[in-house]
């Protein structure tokens, strides 16, 4: 991991948060309109449990990508990236080395 | 448990059977339409996870209710009849003994 130690300037780290929680805002808002989708259609028990499982996957996942901590955020952004959560366009006031490293990451 | 061995005819069976699934139906039924109406309401991520939150219960509560094995389906109607998804008029081809123990059990 040490390589991903880098040096953050307080402007980095404001975009940084500010970046992180629109991302955030929205996965969020993608995960209740599939709710809202999949209710409507709820017919019998399978159903229902299929959508708790669903919630299950999707909470695990939301809440292990939005780890704001800042030795791991590039490789957080990276993964928002790769999800379609994030336009790298975003990141442009990070500094060059970080949003090198977060699209190389992105690309795998 | 002794006390609640009793003796079947295929009669009570089928109605034990058919009185179980309308009740599972019921059960689930309501729970969809409480979903669905959580779910319209969903604008953050804390109501999602408290939806998810209570579909766990839910499950836990409705797989653990419908249990349908003779040595304990007289202690399931009970716990049916006092949530309210049986009415003790479903239960009168029953004979009276499996009724009474039904109906004590459900005033606990």
């Amino acid at each position: 991991m040490n390589s991903m130690v880098s040096v953050w300037t307080d402007h980095e780290l404001a975009v940084a948060r500010e970046v992180f929680e629109r991302a955030h805002g929205r996965a969020v808002q993608a995960l209740i309109a599939t709710v809202q989708r999949q209710s409507e259609q709820l017919d019998s028990v399978d159903a229902l449990w299929q959508l708790h499982d669903f919630l299950s996957i999707q909470r695990h996942r939301i809440e292990g990508n939005f780890d704001f901590r800042l030795e791991g955020i590039l490789f957080v952004f990276a993964g928002l990236v790769k999800e379609g959560l994030l336009e790298p366009a975003e990141l442009q006031d990070l500094d060059d080395e970080k949003q090198s490293k977060i699209m190389a990451m992105a690309r795998f």
